[in-house]
């Protein structure tokens, strides 16, 4: 077995632990919930909506977000660490994540999501010939599980200082979020945009919520600050991002179905400009630039197509030479992290190192 | 002049001093709101999107809520208002209802409101050929207001124990209105339904963010505990929120287009069984009721169908009976705040007593 190969293996365990300590915690939660919840007693349909938020909530994957909440808080020698705390940021995360999905799936009518139907297409099976109602009850679900991530902070009994600051915090990352999903969708009016453009893109929609925060969270779990580290996260969350959107894009053509919980033939009729497809269109040749034009973006892709689109990715060595960024922005994080040694605990620092390793060997 | 419409001037006054106050505060919001907004330089679509808010936002009507929360400031004898939490209270209950407007028109499919497009439409404008892109954007824009509802308590330098009670009470009005806007979904599937479930829809949808939460933020601004007092506000929300819903009930049918910010015809379209709908439903002979299903619900609806639905609706006496209903919930709520004379100071419970008929009073 070789490092990476090694490394990934104790990672993944590492994560797994986490995942399953979590995953009680959050069906726990969802019981309580349904338990006392306020809603009217001849309403059928408000009990669902929140089954449906709960539903996409627990079909969660690795919760990568979780793992970096849970060893943030390891991070700082002498940090009083409260379990219940770090415990509540996990769950504000999930909640926040959850209601991400559900409304980004609205954004880019999605079908599927996370191996199984999105939350709007789930609606849409459930009231057939009722597309607009489908429509509003999802979007309703998603503003709920918006509401309930804050919620769940206020909620917890935690020190009313330590509450507002995690809340400001989530806040901030949400804000970030949906600048970053509308700066996406930008990016279909701008032609072939720069890499810069698309690392910008990647940190405001994804990197801020799924690493920044976490890490924020967890360290403030620990009565830590994370302003004193702010700079260090965030280039730790940028390139963490930015690897991660690399994979997810080149698995987006070429991983299975299996693993990216959708098929490929989706996100070729979907079009979008990837950092994959962007290196693609910029090597390409006239016929085969106006072969992808023909192919991306049409709904109704078929396996066909994606094959096209496959041939002419690899003709020019763009899935190559994608992968090789992916790793070079891991070992960007990897790097950082190993700087944390100066302040943080080793185990902690050793999770935050080696994960970025994890996160491209993995499915690859 | 009546009495009544002595009292009805006054009201308009008081409350356009309110709203005249409150729109000055608003403005300055968001003047350093896009001073201070965290967005990547390279987008256009972002600052557009936060101007989207804004120009819904600031295009606000009476600000009925607004004016709930600084007369429930003044409701206590040797309540410490602090001005600044009380305004801090107004821009959240507004932030939150620019949301609520801006998914709604989404729900509903809506064009219009508050005499303008809605977020939805005026993206749609924006964009055409692009209605995916519409939908999302206008999607992101409804979060981003729920979210600065938040903040903007969390941004505001207020005692932590207060912002957080605040931030809750916001919350709990948020998940309230979802469950009421999920329940009035459903109605759509439940034929006619009873007057107790409209009244149960309108609590959760309406009553709760635009009634009870205004008055439990005045008075926890004046560092007063809403809970000492949430059944009488709570009965007082209700009633005032059921004659509001029966005089919008009614508007939508007779009132002027200058009035309700959108034309009769789309109501007609809409379809849906309002309180005035349902008694003419239950009335109506059966050749009515068959005319009134070719009509209700109908896209396309004309100013004749409109005629139509007004001709049945009168020739049963629904609009009269409508009409003296939400004339008596007025008066419970009257009834209710003159009780409240026992513990509050007598100028704010004069106020509560009065606006109830202001508020069936006006544009009748």
């Amino acid at each position: 077995m070789s490092h990476d190969e090694e490394v990934t293996r104790q990672m993944a365990s590492r994560i797994a632990q986490h995942r399953d300590r979590f995953q009680d915690l959050f069906q726990r939660y969802f019981a309580q919930l349904h338990a006392t919840a306020d809603a009217p007693e001849l309403s059928r349909f408000a009990p669902e909506c929140l089954r449906m938020v709960e539903e996409l909530a627990l079909r969660g994957g690795k919760r990568q977000r979780v793992a970096f909440a849970y060893e943030a808080a390891n991070l700082t020698p002498g940090g009083t660490t409260t379990e219940k705390a770090v415990d509540i940021a996990a769950l504000s995360i999930e909640l926040l994540q959850a209601h991400l999905l559900i409304h980004d799936d609205i954004i880019d009518n999605a079908a599927t999501r996370r191996g199984g139907p999105s939350t709007y297409y789930a609606y849409r099976d459930k009231l057939p010939g009722h597309p607009q109602h489908a429509l509003g009850l999802a979007v309703l679900a998603g503003d709920l599980a918006l509401v309930l991530s804050q919620q769940v902070i206020a909620d917890a009994g935690l020190e009313p200082w330590l509450a507002q600051t995690m809340m400001t915090l989530q806040n901030k990352a949400s804000l970030s979020t949906f600048v970053g999903q509308v700066f996406d969708l930008e990016r279909d009016f701008l032609g072939v945009p720069d890499e810069e453009l698309l690392h910008s893109v990647c940190d405001y929609k994804a990197a801020r919520s799924s690493a920044l925060a976490p890490l924020q969270l967890g360290l403030l779990a620990a009565e830590q600050d994370p302003k004193e580290h702010e700079p260090a996260l965030r280039r730790y969350a940028t390139s963490f991002g930015i690897s991660g959107q690399m994979r997810d894009d080149y698995l987006s053509l070429f991983g299975s179905e299996e693993v990216t919980g959708k098929p490929a033939t989706a996100d070729v009729a979907d079009g979008r400009v990837t950092y994959l497809i962007r290196r693609t269109l910029l090597a390409a040749s006239d016929s085969e630039r106006k072969l992808l034009a023909s192919v991306l973006g049409q709904a109704g892709a078929t396996e066909t197509d994606v094959d096209t689109v496959r041939e002419i990715v690899t003709a020019h060595g763009a899935d190559q030479s994608l992968l090789a960024d992916m790793r070079r922005f891991a070992e960007l994080a990897s790097t950082e992290a190993e700087q944390w040694a100066s302040w943080a605990e080793a185990d902690a620092v050793a999770f935050f190192r080696d994960v970025p390793v994890w996160g491209v060997q993995r499915l690859l």
